[in-house]
């Protein structure tokens, strides 16, 4: 299928359409209309129409998308197939919820390995995955080639912990640690700023219902 | 000062802005040029003018920006000085991590409680705040009357809780179920999209450096 180039825009809002679509396809629906993908995601339906037709031919008249044809394009837009290999620095309280709670593997990553520097976590094994030392990461790194790393450490050693994981190869960082890190051109950091977010909310609340 | 109406990009350009304003205020920095703050932020100065001059006079041509000042009103302006009262429900491994590590007093928010269902979990005092039985939540929310509820419990519990903590007085939610909530209109939901961010990341490493 041809693709033009798609706008950051529309990036932006490709994962909320998947996670819609996976949705609908867990439920074993087959097709839905534009009008009813919008009222289900608060979009108007030209707003859709316009987003997928960027990735092709997907709607027909009368009939609507293809669910399992849609996710299965957008999943692959978004590189669910790709296969990354993801490890997680910080087996703390928040990384230890990640190994716990989250499915990397819904979502097309792979994570095999934990780490941390501190010893009463090193060797522990949290939902069939090993916490090692630190001192294992480039040894590890060399033999296993993880893309991604996931950062849930202490803030000040968030960028010399990058720089050190850019140097071994990985090539994308999913940030939990609420700074930003200077990262080259060819990598990527998705930052996950819980602050902002807090700040966020704070401010609609401050507003509502007076304003 | 005069206000003017300040728009939704703008809006989410601020906690940006006070989080970099925050750090050079605890380094001791009096004054900073739009240039200076756009090099850190890597935002284009006029960007910064612009977005700013919602907010009233504050750069001064020849003098910049008084960091102080524009610190506290744009933390004023996002309600940090609004004393909003919080509750997190669910205290499992990412409620935990929320309560032992993030500064919620930091962004003016005050937690003096916590939920849990889980008998393991009740009783229990982390970082200074005892973990309650689910039990008790009505007659708590009566008697302190907190605004916010942070959820951290498990998917198919969140709306029929949402609607509960809305009945109860809640105005606002943050929302870590990775499922949208529906909420009345004078009620906020910010949620964090694990899984969003996670695919977005998905969507850049499956792309550089190649295109």
């Amino acid at each position: 299928m041809k693709k033009q180039k798609i706008s950051d825009a529309v990036i932006h809002r490709l994962p909320r359409y998947y996670r819609y679509l996976d949705d609908l396809y867990n439920k074993g629906v087959v097709r839905i209309s534009s009008h009813s993908l919008g009222e289900k995601m608060d979009i108007t339906a030209s707003q859709i129409r316009q987003d997928l037709s960027c990735f092709g031919e997907f709607g027909q008249q009368g009939y609507g998308y293809n669910v399992a044809e849609l996710r299965a394009e957008i999943g692959h837009i978004l590189g669910i197939d790709n296969d990354h290999k993801l490890i997680i620095i910080g087996a703390g309280h928040l990384g230890h919820a990640l190994l716990q709670n989250f499915d990397f593997a819904k979502v097309g990553f792979h994570l095999d390995s934990a780490f941390d520097v501190s010893s009463t976590l090193i060797g522990d094994e949290i939902n069939g995955v090993t916490v090692r030392s630190m001192d294992e990461l480039d040894d590890y790194v060399a033999q296993h080639h993880p893309n991604v790393a996931v950062l849930t450490v202490p803030q000040h050693v968030a960028q010399p912990l990058a720089d050190r994981l850019v140097a071994l190869g990985i090539r994308g960082f999913w940030n939990f640690t609420n700074v930003e890190i200077s990262v080259p051109e060819d990598v990527y950091s998705e930052d996950i700023h819980f602050v902002d977010t807090l700040l966020t909310l704070s401010y609609h609340i401050s507003r509502t219902p007076q304003e």
